[in-house]
């Protein structure tokens, strides 16, 4: 008797029509990552389990562990459950790399999570991850917001917006609200679900955090007060003498200007009170994409400067910025945009085989179009042309060439638009000349 | 204390100027995998345990095990040892896929092996496989053979050849040297190793396995024996009556045809009987790349068709040709073919910052460089020259712009080549005009 096959739960297969936009936009990810010189870097999925440890709060139980040499608690090992705790690892195993480090990793990550594949949560799933090692410059966050909007441009996610924020501008809200300062991370956590559960759950949910009625008002107060990059007199006002928030408004501004600079247009940037980043390691500016064509989707884009990480393993600080890229999100967002059958395959035409008389030189086009560059099937078995239509069709490749004896020695070739279902004859020597335009 | 940061034995952290050309190469394997029409898939890292088990033999304790719910048998988890266990496991979970379905797989696997990094074997590496599952056409065979000719040509891997043989034609050679048809396996084994240890370590290895002296000089005699394709003459009389051996001749000449008509130059096919790949699985033609430039590398491509395997979690056969690619060494034999520092970092030019006169322009050009495709860095700290150059050098970016104020007013920057150490000013009009060339 057979194993049943079954996948293990908040796991997935990724078909073709799942991995040709995938590969698509990995491919636009790395482009932009090496556009702006940050240098693809990847870790092993597993490390000792001491290295995780004590770095994840909480949520350190959803690491997987493996059973391997598990009886000595230093051989301990586990699945890599974020790219941030190896970037610092490998830091600081490699000294000698040069400063500042900009690099890009793309690779899957583990969490013993609730999966809820509904809303693309799931246990493994691909970390897209950048980050500049080793400098307190603000251009390194500007570059990165800069980077991000030119990958969000070219992946033609229209009207996107970049929200601009500064965690120690939080902290002043925190402070003018009136709230007790060691509540400062969970009033984070509370602001960050605004988009999710409105003013009002904010308030419910501040009040849960131990945040009196009265300084939650303030902190909604606070986050509704909009910001002009140009004129920031309001919240300037507001901060009064407070050095550390009026220090904190300046950064957000040069890094506003800094973005601008490095062309992104005015339209996709935000200073914007109510970000507030949902992770607790974030120092100075924070920046997050909303996508308004599509609200409920959450975030394509965050990050922001973290100072006090990646030095975890030197025991000294070491100053970073980075962002995450939600790629799944993307794809979701990008398959919204642009309903429509993702394709199954590559294959822009198939070469079908049904005339004995034509099968040699139905190997020798499939040979020249792949030569040209065009993704091209020949038909694995000779066969009734119906048959090799109905594989086109099954699996949505677009064209099919039939090579039919009499219109061959003519120098004619039929082609097929799979998608029309009509047929037209075409002399060969138009058909190579131009393959990428024809069979576009 | 922090923890110290260390790695898992057998495991490595691939830096910058590792994964540079690692990525180079594998958007040329993607690139000829989908030219050829084959289409991407990717399976989960985790696997039910009792997926993967009764599938490797002996090896079956190189499983690394998930200590995650293993306390119910039937919940165990394990990391994937290959991609064809999963892939059987895939097409069995998706029977809406049309057959025959031609994907290709590059994720990691891991094997709890003792490792032997300066021979390139870890604990975690790479596999990329490409598999055509559902036909018996030899076309398959030939599509295959045809597409890695085209990759490694591309690759720039000089001389390669593809040694062609076929199973049966194995077994009828142990059936003419009179060998125990038992013993089948242990004598593709025995001749797998004849590149490691000779002729002489053959015999030796032939006698190990239980083979007689006599039968195990008749095996050698066999696969010593030439063939040519286009006059197999001499095989066919050792083969005499054996039907089954005559037949797989004929297949594995076919394929030959194929592979030429495919547009293999034929310089670059070999019949080769000394060629019996060491997995037990493969049931009809083989085949297997050398590379003549580099005896000791071992083979970068290798493959075959085993049509027991892709079905078993069906309780039927299905017939599967695959392949799979050596990506490491394919990086190995292309770094030891053309040596020299590799880049650290994919950035052609660094726009310095030692002017708080041309500070904006700096940011300016930098963003007009990324706009015309050059990998491009801003000094992320403005300062001296001398730290910037530093900087560039230590880093491996071969051009530095410097934008002095008064060159700069005259429409003039200076062009510092980090190879030459030498620097010339240069017209900005004229540089914007073709930086892919004067940045090469």
């Amino acid at each position: 008797m057979p194993i049943q096959p079954r996948l293990y739960n908040g796991t997935r297969d990724l078909l073709p029509a799942d991995m040709l936009p995938r590969e698509r936009v990995l491919a636009e990810f790395r482009r932009a990552f090496q556009l702006y010189g940050f240098a693809p870097v990847e870790t092993p999925a597993m490390e000792y389990l001491e290295i995780l440890t004590g770095k994840y709060g909480d949520d350190e139980q959803l690491i997987y562990r493996l059973d391997y040499r598990n009886d000595d608690p230093a051989r301990r090992l586990a699945l890599r459950y974020d790219l941030t705790v190896p970037l610092a690892r490998l830091v600081a195993l490699h000294p000698e790399l040069p400063l500042p480090f900009k690099r890009y990793q793309l690779q899957p990550v583990w969490r013993a999570d609730r999966p809820q594949p509904h809303q693309g949560r799931y246990r493994e799933f691909m970390q897209c991850d950048l980050d500049t090692v080793g400098t307190t410059s603000l251009s390194a966050e500007g570059e990165i917001v800069a980077l991000c909007a030119d990958l969000l441009g070219r992946l033609e996610l229209p009207g996107f917006v970049i929200r601009l924020n500064h965690r120690r501008l939080l902290r002043a809200g925190v402070e003018w609200a009136g709230v007790d300062p060691a509540l400062e991370s969970a009033v984070c956590g509370a602001v960050d679900k605004l988009d999710k559960v409105g003013r009002e759950g904010v308030l419910r949910e501040l009040g849960a955090r131990g945040v009196g009625e009265e300084e939650a008002g303030r902190v909604l107060d606070w986050i509704s007060l909009p910001v002009d990059a140009g004129d920031p007199s309001a919240l300037a006002q507001r901060l009064e003498g407070r050095a550390d928030g009026l220090l904190a408004l300046d950064e957000l501004r040069e890094l506003h200007a800094q973005a601008l600079a490095l062309g992104v247009p005015e339209r996709h940037l935000k200073l914007d009170l109510t970000l507030a980043r949902g992770l607790s390691y974030y120092t100075g500016p924070i920046f997050e994409t909303v996508f308004p064509a599509l609200p409920h989707m959450g975030s394509l884009m965050g990050g922001g400067r973290y100072d006090g990480l990646i030095g975890m393993f030197l025991g000294r600080e070491i100053p970073a910025v980075g962002a995450t890229l939600g790629l799944d999100r993307i794809l979701t967002a990008l398959a919204q945009l642009r309903p429509g059958e993702a394709a199954a395959t590559p294959t822009r035409v198939l070469v079908s085989r049904c005339f004995t008389e034509t099968e040699g030189e139905a190997q020798r086009l499939a040979g020249r179009l792949r030569g040209l560059g065009i993704p091209t099937e020949l038909a694995l078995e000779p066969g009734k042309l119906k048959k090799q239509l109905a594989y086109a069709a099954k699996k949505g490749i677009p064209w099919v060439l039939v090579l039919g004896p009499d219109e061959w020695a003519a120098g004619q070739v039929g082609l097929r638009d799979m998608r029309a279902g009509s047929q037209t004859a075409m002399p060969l020597t138009e058909l190579l000349a131009d393959p990428g335009r024809i069979l576009a």
